[in-house]
């Protein structure tokens, strides 16, 4: 019945986004990004039953961008646990997601693993020890296995486009690399990061990879642990804290989900016991975060009573 | 029997923190506060039948300081609703709690009304049209009604020192009203200020006080609304983002719950739909936050599951 | 001769400014400065010999604003020697002149005597073991013994005024204080520094007052010395790399004399070993120097050949 | 007379200097700087009449660093003129020669041409239109057509050194890309620029090229002009304000010269009208300067009465 439910309120807000004529403002700094769709708007959600509820363009597959970055954390947590927490902090940064005046007052150390300084540290610590062909190729297996689908794939036309001008965070890493909080070669890193921003993804796709969030650590479906449960409410926490920029606090206050969003319009959201949640719509805010998906989490988690914060 | 369970739970935390060496560092900025017994420690749990669990100096009065924040909020939004984000942010400042820096990037807009700006703008909003004596008043009856205990009175030894003291508050005051972004003049905004921060409550009476957040914004004993549910959703949420000034990323990491700390040593934190819960302990680290405060908090959330995010 | 050719390049330099339409802004962030004429421009310089050359408005008094950082900077200079160093910087600050961003990242000391915080401390060391009247006193015996003029006074309409609504001095007054560096209460000090910027002189009384800064600290009219050749040497420095708050660097580029300018629309500048001068138009440009007083000193220091950095 | 004094004073100064233990630190960011030998001492002096007046190790290259920048400021001015001040500021920066937080604040335009990222600009400006080599080729020339000395040449080694460690670097010239304010590719830009800064003078090949400064902007042995009057004035404005990061206040206190100083432990001063300066010592004082050096020079200027803030 809730699942019945769920399938109704997943219909209506997708029929609702369609017709809205905000939409918010396509990113264009590189021009893959700028030919998305601005009418596009995809919903799924997961349910603790492992059914899926889908509305809109749930299917089409989107650059995974800033989300990616929930899973290189993930990912590299898995390799070196709290020891982390030595190259990047937990705190939000106030500030916007690409500064870089924050690590200069801060001696090159990001202030979370989720602005682009702190995802960079991340990924230069699953690159330790690896060729960044190998790396890559393990983050896109581990997306393969969370999702449970061997078609995931990295949007080559977008990776390179970054590469080619990336300058600010070629910027954030050197700097790093300065104050020694880098340790593999600076365009390595980048390599590595640039491509896992590439991951293209559809809605389903994501939602299905968090489901481990929502559920103590473990896929409900497989019943197989990804991380413990004290790691899954962890990532949580620092999603709800840092997960939007300068916009997280706004976030919380209007979604009540900890949740991650990308430049490209895609924004993962957990309702953990519940459900896992992915919403994409390429118009995004003054924030940077999709100005649709914003609402219509907000809108899912009202009428199904699933913030965190309270019925 | 979850009710014994939370009953053993809370003895056994109030005996392992007294028995703890490492008790942090009881703050010294007022004569007043440094007085604070640096081996006390309590407890105090309401859960959702009302009934309270207790231990430890539970029933020792202690300054709540900045803990009176998220009263002043309450009181403020009901006055002027939404209006009152015109005066101040909902984001994480990402400085600490006395920055005067973030104002001068922002025009004299408080990051969140729970920095020392933002709660001195909040403040300024409860006194407007009325006396400092009437607006302390209000505030006072506030807290009265909401604990439910007509005994709750201002330590007026702390409210002058503060005021005798207080000159980065009375910069931060200053500076506010060269940008407009106070409309009293600023002795009476300071006055009513360090007054309410200087209300002396037990951790019964303040667990009392907030059982309204824990329960969509009803008194669960006497079924009254103090606010509608999504409004202590919201407040929980800024609680969650912004309550520890700069810790307030490694609190959601560690304990997972909403919450509010002040330097006199006092933490109160909202289990949505479980539970509220008020600790005290007076020595404070490194961000000003009670240090055993945080540490029993984490062990209750732990032992009870009460994690907002996941089991 | 070169005294000829001094009096007809002040004059046509006088004739020049008034004809010219582009004047600036005047102040208006209190009522008796915005009154000030926009049409008004006043030029006095005193050569060696003590002869004054003047043209325009150069009887005509002004409010002379931070121009009276200069003299205090002399007097406390007088009082405490180099100690005075221990509570104000040397360098230029790299930001505006009542910034507070700056005294948040270096603990309290301002980066120099002539930005706002720096004034009000060297103001503390001059009111220290004095009433606020007495110290007022001495300032102003010091600039009509400087000026050989009794007649000069402090406008009270302007002093009261900007005691009302001195907001953003009162958060820099506050926040010394809070570091311990102010040591009388902060409004005597204010009380003070309110009044000497609202010291009243004409550009004949600013120029005889600056003498001893053109020759080496010593009034070449009376032979008596000030200060001694070092310590004119260094003020003039210290006016050179800090005289006009974000536009120092701009100043020197153009005009190469140490100068100091005030929000009322003065400047008075150094050529030394050859003449003080001071200019005087109400309108000021974008970092709040009078517009055509710098146009003014730009074509008198190119006319005679005076820039300090070469012929 | 005048020369034989400064005669005197020359030989008498690198005497004090040799005999003082007070030696500052010798730069170790790069193995091959930090192989300078801390007892070393060189002075040299050019007289209006060319004549030169030497001390110490006067003739010993060492690595000249960032005084290079007056030489390229003023090269890319004979390019594009004043257009150059849309790329580059004239303001002191408040902040450390490295500091990448003002870029953030001011959309990617550094404060002035001395600091790391203002001499970067300048050398994107030279670059233009060229290949690195050929940059390279006419910035050589131009240092030895001013010192009349073609021996002078690149440290490779310390050029390497720079190139494969300059990470803060690589962040600035990357960071001023994101801005749109590096036109050529960044890892040309950063050749040309460590390149340069690794070129080998002594203090009296040194002295030789600086002599259009300290004469109008002409070499007084040929006769030949380099810059105008006016623009040799102005680089030696810049150098007051600026030629020392956060310490050119400081210096302009002390010492009253126009200089600018690199972490070779080198300085070049200018006195204008009357001689050009290089002096050496590769200890540095906290704010990177040499610190013999500025010692020396606040020696000289004193005792010959150079000061150009009054005699």
């Amino acid at each position: 019945m809730s699942s019945q439910k769920l399938d109704v309120v997943v219909r209506e807000i997708a029929e609702e986004m369609k017709a809205r004529e905000d939409r918010g403002e396509v990113a264009r700094y590189i021009p893959q990004l700028a030919r998305a769709d601005p009418e596009a708007f995809g919903i799924a959600v997961i349910d603790a039953d492992g059914e899926a509820h889908v509305g809109g363009d749930a299917d089409v597959p989107f650059s995974i961008q800033s989300v990616s970055k929930v899973f290189t954390l993930t990912l590299a947590l898995g390799k070196v646990g709290d020891r982390l927490w030595r190259r990047v902090g937990k705190e939000p940064s106030g500030t916007a997601f690409n500064s870089i005046v924050q690590l200069e007052h801060e001696s090159g150390i990001p202030r979370n693993p989720f602005i682009n300084a702190g995802a960079i540290a991340v990924t230069d610590v699953i690159l330790s020890g690896h060729q960044p062909r190998e790396a890559l190729g393990e983050i896109l297996r581990f997306m393969r296995f969370l999702a449970d689908d061997l078609t995931i794939a990295i949007d080559e036309g977008v990776a390179g486009s970054e590469q080619r001008t990336g300058f600010r965070n070629a910027a954030l890493a050197n700097y790093m690399r300065a104050f020694g909080n880098l340790e593999n070669p600076v365009e390595y890193t980048l390599g590595v990061y640039f491509h896992h921003c590439a991951i293209a993804m559809s809605c389903r796709q994501l939602a299905m990879a968090a489901r481990f969030l929502a559920h103590g650590g473990r896929n409900p479906s497989t019943g197989l642990n990804v991380v413990t449960a004290e790691r899954a409410r962890r990532i949580n926490a620092l999603m709800l804290t840092c997960g939007h920029y300068d916009g997280s606090g706004e976030f919380a206050y209007r979604v009540g989900l900890p949740g991650k969003s990308g430049v490209g319009g895609g924004i993962l959201a957990v309702a953990p016991g519940k459900a896992s949640i992915a919403v994409w719509s390429p118009g995004l805010d003054a924030s940077g975060n999709s100005h649709l998906g914003r609402i219509a989490l907000e809108a899912l988690t009202r009428r199904m009573g699933w913030s965190i914060f309270g019925a």
